[in-house]
């Protein structure tokens, strides 16, 4: 995935990890994120990664340093916010396959964006194919139905095929770099 | 606050930090939330606090061990959420004065619940008074007003009798221990 970080617009985002052959594809949403906020079109945000601190110490009094913490596991999804005056909440994910193995998502995560459609919002979740370079969304029910039967002895992948037959691709460009709203638009607002 | 965690009820939230004269702000609302959820009223969740991570172990395979991390400043809020199919989000605050002190909040924060409230989703501070023993919510639209008079001279701070007039009081219980979406009903979804 080739992508630049549009001229004149100043960014908030540290650490941006820019390297020679592109941005990684979790870089690149919170930058569409970043885009999509200037621009007004939406709230949507990454949750920090969660992390559970064990022992703080204060060598200066102005910062505590952490020195010791672990990763915890996520109960929920990597980004959610407000778009449309609805709720939004979705799981990046990447696969250097040309399927997505559920082995790669947790089912609190599923059960986490199933709950979210019961109640209404705009529940998915947005996967990266680097072989082949393409993005597509998939609405949580269908991808829950497809985990379903992974459980009761079916696939326990999802084919690149079968995203496009049942999901929507996310075109990429610019500004924003992953326009995966406008893929929303068609996949849950065009009826 | 005296609050007590129901009994028959399984928690899956670690660390709960109950003391014998009762819980923490947060984790009373991190209970309700928890409450909430069980009776499928509303998917609200608490983000994780913001941390850099700059180094990581690896003594044992299987776990990674962080040795060197700050805490960051929060770019949006405690939580939030979907309620009756709206977007909601809030930030929490506790103090042991009869008045809330803008400088108790950031701006970002401000200006994150302003954006959320423009964009259609419920935006609102939740400030427990430690002294009188009293939980209030005031939608952000109220709370940014009086912010910006302060910040062209007015008054610094909102005074618990403009948390009676402007806001809404939140009853506390049993099950939920802060019955918060009860005063959410009142303050928006009433008319």
């Amino acid at each position: 995935m080739k992508v630049n970080y549009p001229n004149g617009k100043k960014s908030s985002i540290k650490n941006k990890k820019i390297k020679s052959h592109g941005l990684l594809f979790e870089n690149a949403i919170n930058l569409s994120n970043e885009y999509y906020l200037i621009n007004n079109r939406a709230v949507i945000h990454k949750k920090p990664t969660p992390i559970q601190v064990v022992k703080v110490d204060y060598p200066q009094r102005s910062r505590a340093k952490i020195v010791e913490a672990y990763y915890r596991n996520k109960s929920t999804t990597d980004y959610n916010g407000i778009y449309r005056k609805k709720y939004i909440d979705f799981e990046a994910k990447e696969t250097y396959n040309l399927s997505f193995d559920f082995k790669h998502i947790s089912t609190h995560q599923i059960n986490h964006l199933k709950r979210i459609a019961d109640h209404g919002g705009i529940a998915f979740v947005i996967i990266y194919f680097k072989k082949c370079d393409k993005i597509y969304i998939i609405d949580i029910k269908k991808f829950y139905q497809l985990f379903k039967e992974a459980n009761n002895g079916g696939k326990k992948s999802i084919t690149i095929e079968q995203f496009e037959e049942l999901g929507q691709l996310v075109e990429k460009g610019y500004a924003p770099l992953i326009d995966y709203l406008s893929a929303v638009d068609k996949l849950y607002f065009s009826k």
